[in-house]
């Protein structure tokens, strides 16, 4: 597919974002009439910062309640105001759950979403007998052992790539649902299961049925045995149930 | 001094909690009238669960604002519930910003204060130039370039055994103010600048004037090396500014 020739008037700039999130009070990245979203809160700063209506556009939409310390979004602007001096004066105008990390100046051909060739989403998994508290807006707590021996053996069944349709949710339409999951990584401390995921591409709510696929088979509900059979199945009741949103973070996204 | 002596009706036991909290939404550890409190919120659940109105004894009454991984804390009950069953059955009765992550028998004269022989306190420094968003309720942030070398050097006056009057907050009466710290270590990342002081025991708000210090000291507004002074002169005056509240955490209490 060639790329889209977009006329840009005189004086126009691309500015790049990186931004970090606690999703837990947004509705999503996604503008939403009366729901606050991350991406209403960032055009109402550009709005009072600069004047212009406008749209900006991310990597990757995250769903209500996730969280983000590496997100990427992009916005067309004739404002003059420095690169450098965009995120303080937009983090000025935003609440405290969400800020700008960095902004600078990119080729009018940049576009945050399209350009994208690989993210890397973390899992978290809190494991210890009592709640979480200072972590507990970022983690999802799981009352159960978990073998994560078992876990990791599952995972390594759906690294490569593979048509993901049993892994994908209701509501968004893709044509092609093949994807490359490039890794699997799992981080265990005492008290929590991290689990990186990084690919090409995830489908909707990709990560959140994988990440609750493999606590199935950490809680025995399902053999890492059955994941080649899950894949082939190119259903989503094969799978496992989508894992909540309080414990994906997107951490960073590759140009 | 001999300990008292202090009759114990039969079938009283000595439970002994280690607890977790968020401080931000506390007025601190000790109990108010008409605020919220850590010591409230925990005699209002044993109320509530074993039909008693007493005391929990803390080793640390944390001030407000003030984090806790690794408080300790005892009371003693007539309930049969055993140990084990008392965390979660307190847990159900409190705030998401408060857990109980521990609770034992211990001998009837375990005293969680008097018996602590050391403590572990963190302050987090955010040094991010950007807010911090996920960490924003447990990092005190610094809106400057930090000399982290100078703040170790002065660190390394302050371990010891010293007279810390210099570092005592107004508001509480000490009759020694000799203490030892047993060390200061430094921990750092892109993002922050992690202080862990280890003592046998601190002053009212002396952990926070340590790091107010160091932190006035890596702005460059004290030098390392006038630390010795500061000791010297036994005023509250000649020491930097008490850090923030949000930045503390007590970690662990030894016994």
């Amino acid at each position: 597919m060639p790329r889209e020739l977009k006329e840009h008037p005189p004086g126009e700039r691309n500015i790049k974002l990186t931004i970090e999130y606690d999703g837990t009070d947004f509705s999503g990245w996604q503008v939403q009439r009366e729901e606050r979203t991350v991406q209403g809160e960032i055009e109402g700063a550009i709005a009072k910062v600069t004047d212009e209506r406008l749209r900006v556009k991310a990597a990757g939409r995250t769903d209500a309640g996730v969280h983000a310390v590496g997100q990427v979004a992009n916005f067309f602007t004739r404002s003059v105001l420095p690169a450098e001096r965009i995120a303080a004066a937009l983090n000025a105008k935003m609440g405290a759950d969400v800020a700008i990390t960095a902004a600078e100046e990119a080729p009018l051909s940049f576009d945050a979403g399209r350009d994208a060739v690989g993210k890397l989403y973390r899992y978290r998994i809190w494991t210890r007998r009592t709640r979480p508290v200072l972590e507990r807006r970022c983690v999802s707590w799981v009352r159960a052992d978990l073998d994560a021996g078992a876990m990791r053996k599952a995972a390594g069944h759906l690294v490569g790539t593979h048509d993901f349709n049993s892994f994908r949710g209701e509501g968004k339409v893709a044509k092609n649902t093949v994807r490359t999951v490039e890794k699997i990584d799992f981080d265990e401390t005492p008290d929590e299961i991290s689990i990186s995921f990084v690919g090409t591409g995830f489908l909707y709510m990709m990560v959140r049925i994988m990440a609750g696929t493999l606590l199935e088979v950490g809680r025995g509900g399902l053999d890492a045995g059955e994941m080649p059979a899950i894949l082939a199945a190119c259903d989503r009741d094969a799978a496992g149930p989508t894992a909540p949103p309080e414990g994906l973070c997107l951490v960073e996204v590759y140009y």
